[in-house]
């Protein structure tokens, strides 16, 4: 994946590969991650970067909820396009926008590959207090057995989603929690979780739970 | 499930009765269980005896990670037995040790009789810094679907359990742990894992990952 941008009249590349697709869990899975630029950027300001990049791309996607000993994502940047020196003050908002458009298709692209998958999933959790709250919920959601064995079904049984809420651990009032489940005849599936505590949301992408998941993972050896 | 023993002479009966096994997971699942027992015994003994019983056999099972919203056990005592009386400084241990051996055989029905389950898989894991530290690693290999599935496919990949053993948050170094698996032909699989911390174990019961477990739960509306 490609992306480029401006800096000051001055074409930015920035060029990522990956590789999936089991044992995909937050903190990165058996997942291997290149990106390219030619961004003139300070060794800090691009670490800082794909931080942020990372924090909401990579590490919030899971094929089965199994993190791996072995995942890497790394960043080479040679300044060769020769646009304005980019640091944490300096022209880098833009820069992070960029590369957390090419972690983000990138992460999707893995969890569109994940083994025995035939759905993509989207789960955001909005109205938390807290990113990390969100988060915890949609994983607890996108992680649950149930649910993504449901999700392959096609069965609308919502309180599996409910209950994978209320086996998260954060204190969410039945009264105040809405979900909003889109088509799921389709192979892209939207979920929406409200649940009235704050201003906070996460987005988590997954795939569904298949018999083709567990006949690979069976015989892989 | 009945058993019987002796309080100075007199035979105390304890029979449980259990339900399963979809969304099992420890801190109860969709579990419903009924003991009775003729036992004299104190309403502070009889809590105290099931919160006991209750930590080390069923909140040590798991089919599928899943924590349900309506586990319960109850347990109702009526005394008919005409034992002397048992409460938490008297006759405490006996009673205790019978309900413990009532609750781990139920607890052991509920995972074999998991849904689309083919194997009984003992994790134990031993050397732990305390009980929790030894039940989070053996949750975190149980619940793993990479590991549930090498057991489905008799696949002889430890790779998948020392990753879970990692990725479970204790930090155990790679060169004190040890691994034993006993052979997967058998439906009946003891896995021994050895951590080098401490003198705490805890052991946990599973069942494997099987096609049939995803066609019922994509099916079940």
């Amino acid at each position: 994946l490609t992306v480029k941008f401006n800096i000051a009249g001055k074409t930015v590349t920035i060029c990522g590969i990956a590789k999936g697709a089991g044992m995909i869990a937050p903190d990165m899975a058996t997942m291997l991650c290149f990106i390219l630029t030619d961004a003139n950027i300070s060794q800090a300001a691009l670490r800082k970067a794909l931080d942020i990049a990372n924090q909401r791309t990579f590490n919030c996607i899971t094929v089965d909820g199994c993190m791996s000993t072995n995942d890497s994502i790394i960043i080479l940047a040679n300044g060769s396009c020769g646009c304005r020196l980019i640091d944490k003050e300096k022209n880098f908002s833009v820069f992070v926008s960029a590369l957390s458009h090419v972690c983000d298709e990138l992460a999707k692209m893995i969890v569109r590959d994940g083994e025995g998958a035939t759905k993509f999933i989207k789960i955001t959790v909005r109205e938390a207090k807290s990113f990390q709250e969100a988060r915890k919920i949609a994983l607890n959601i996108a992680n649950s057995s149930l649910f993504k064995t449901a999700m392959y079904g096609e069965n609308s049984n919502f309180g599996r989603i409910v209950a994978a809420v209320g086996a998260s651990g954060v204190a969410v009032k039945e009264q105040n929690l809405k979900i909003r489940v889109s088509p799921l005849r389709k192979r892209e599936i939207s979920i929406k979780v409200l649940i009235g505590r704050g201003n906070s949301q996460a987005v988590i992408y997954t795939s569904d739970l298949t018999p083709d998941y567990v006949k690979i993972n069976a015989e892989y050896n």
